[in-house]
């Protein structure tokens, strides 16, 4: 294992201590643990060659300067909070890994084409406010109207917590970055997810995040006697839906493409063990690496939907609640991190990122590319998260290879 | 429509006034309006031509007697007990008819070989104590032991509400009667099911009261995240669920014999709309008229449900936890019931009830029989419970017909 490897298992041990609650991991945005661990990583960002500031939404950023004073950066970065009773690589990897990547030019007193910048976004889970990305929303300066007036369970405000928190909520504005400030932004996350443990590899290189849609839907049948009434003259609304869920799950398989479908939440009214389900309230949620595809997927289930409740008797409904679109990953930086990937562990794998992250919002502005790393078991939002420290010495390597080969010439 | 059915209908409407709520028909064990109830219904039997007694246990009962003083008897009867918002003819439709029996043999002076008793019930719901066909056990002299303990939501014990109500707890099994009292119970009730209504027909005879088995199954996967987990690595209890009550639906409905299965209650855990759902815990009814073609097709379907799991690398349980064996009308008064249906409405339907009856617990002392009418939309245990004045005059004929061909000769 390398000292840089090691190191950033030292420094994921050492923020994870810094928590709102003692026994669980749990660091939420403006809380003084958020600032504690802005001033740690800021620190670190320091003892790296980097010039550190903390922006007007509490992203704490660093720059390590290219060649030429003002140059272009590349920027590096992932996300410092966490959810409730967290683990402690998600999102604190990829700023730990990318602090060693510029420890590493640090020590040769090299100074690149392109500058390296480094942020640690204040908010990506949306823990406190319900709202996500308020940090790399920060950096796009894409805040909607109305975040600053949201506020947490104690009913304090986003503008009330900034204030509380030294920040000041007129000047939100301020973190904006203009465009022509990065060429790429790339982010270093573990999977969340078990491909890369099924394939026994170390990294692998993400194709998009994916995007996804949920929808609330109902069959509605008719209650009856599960006593009185026979077989043929049921309307019933759970074997429908059960009917449904089974032809979500071949569909969804037979057309391959990385999509995923799942029913998470069934409800089935009235819900007694002697009374025919009359209404099953039912989720989906669909998610896939390409828009249209993923449309024309969706679009095939509610059609099924509808055939089987017309089969049967039952009316069906759906109501789609949640949308985001797919974010593809830059075509070129996907390329440069296979090609690192390649170097430091023989083949890679291109996946897609069934979560969300900063680069979703990032993607707005700048390419994105995105490296992730195995962590086991493919759990993560638990303390039982975990990735090997051979796998981050890896990681760095990879990460290293990529920036410096990104960095080594202007954009 | 004939006077007796029109009767019969008026009478039902004025038991359906004695409520313990106003707006909805509720009338329980023990309660005022239970002995409200027995007084009138006492009364129309003594007007045709009935002595007339409250058994121990809070029956009532009347008795038409034979050619000769002390006959056996044919016993009619159902319950005068109600669930809680219920139709007014559940129960008492088999009371009133068996009066106008009498009262058309009163009518004419008429004394047959066997006499005839009939009896209201005072508890086959259970609506109160949660434990059921206390007034038929009363007779049968088979109240388990504990059952004057057990106590209603209020605290109150099934002792304590017979004090209340004038009874003695002490004389409980005083109610039962002998085996040489009754030759044979004849039940007349409402189908409280759809398939005289979609056969068009007004009656029907009772081959069996159906045996059911309840049980609690659990299919139990693995949880994960609903973006990040394909879909070939999934463990998903939800699907393997869907699978078997697919299955469920399909081999029930195949072996025919009126069996019926139904999955009523589901619940699926953690139950969010991204999550992969790890372990789902459903319900299993299952009824049929035959003991052993019931226990065979629970077999099957646990076999199923074992297979499912295990080509899904599932875990499945099941715990039966409640079994109630099939009640097979005696086969000569289903002969006598159909040559009396035939004579009135040109042929007869043979089917099961789902539903449980005070015919369950009379059956394990003497041959019963039962007749069935149609009921609306085969709707009960609700106040829309409806019945045609039409079919109850012609359910009073064939109830008339069949009782005079079993009471005109000793059996």
């Amino acid at each position: 294992m390398s000292p840089a490897a090691e190191r950033v298992m030292a420094r994921a041990d050492a923020l994870a201590t810094i928590s709102e609650t003692p026994d669980a991991l749990t660091r939420v945005y403006l809380s003084a643990q958020h600032l504690q661990s802005n001033q740690l990583v800021g620190q670190w960002m320091r003892q790296a060659g980097m010039s550190v500031w903390q922006d007007s939404v509490g992203n704490i950023c660093g720059r390590y300067e290219g060649a030429q004073e003002g140059a272009q950066a590349v920027l590096l970065g992932s996300h410092l909070d966490t959810v409730c009773n967290a683990g402690r690589y998600d999102g604190m990897l990829g700023v730990l890994t990318a602090i060693e990547v510029v420890e590493i030019l640090h020590q040769q007193g090299l100074r690149l084409a392109q500058a390296i910048e480094i942020v640690g976004f204040c908010d990506e889970e949306g823990t406190r406010f319900g709202i996500t990305l308020l940090g790399s929303r920060g950096l796009t300066g894409t805040w909607p109207q109305g975040w600053l007036e949201k506020s947490d369970a104690s009913g304090i405000s986003v503008a009330q917590a900034m204030t509380q928190a030294g920040l000041d909520p007129a000047r939100v504005s301020q973190a904006a970055r203009n465009q022509e400030d990065f060429s790429a932004y790339l982010e270093l996350h573990i999977e969340q997810g078990p491909c890369l443990e099924q394939e026994d590899l170390a990294l692998g290189v993400v194709e998009a995040i994916n995007g996804a849609r949920r929808l609330t839907c109902r069959f509605t049948g008719e209650a009856g006697h599960a006593g009185t009434v026979p077989m043929h003259h049921r309307r019933d609304a759970l074997v429908a839906a059960a009917e449904w869920m089974v032809l979500i799950e071949n569909t969804t398989r037979q057309q391959g493409g990385n999509r995923v479908a799942t029913v998470g939440e069934l409800h089935c009214l009235p819900g007694a063990v002697n009374v025919i389900p009359g209404e099953v309230m039912l989720s989906l949620d669909i998610r896939g690496p390409l828009d249209a595809p993923l449309e024309r997927l969706l679009n095939e289930l509610l059609a099924n939907a509808r055939g089987i409740a017309a089969r049967r008797g039952l009316d069906f409904s759906a109501e789609e609640f949640y949308r985001i679109d797919a974010t593809p990953c830059d075509l070129h930086l996907q390329t440069v991190l296979e090609e690192a990937v390649e170097s430091v562990q023989g083949r890679s794998l291109s996946l897609p990122s069934g979560a969300g992250h900063d680069a979703i919002a990032l993607a707005e502005r700048w390419p994105v590319g995105m490296l992730f790393v195995r962590c086991k078991g493919g759990v993560s939002h638990h303390p039982a998260e975990s990735v090997m420290a051979e796998d981050v010495s890896l990681a760095i390597d990879a990460f290293i290879s990529a920036v410096t080969s990104l960095a080594l010439k202007r954009a």
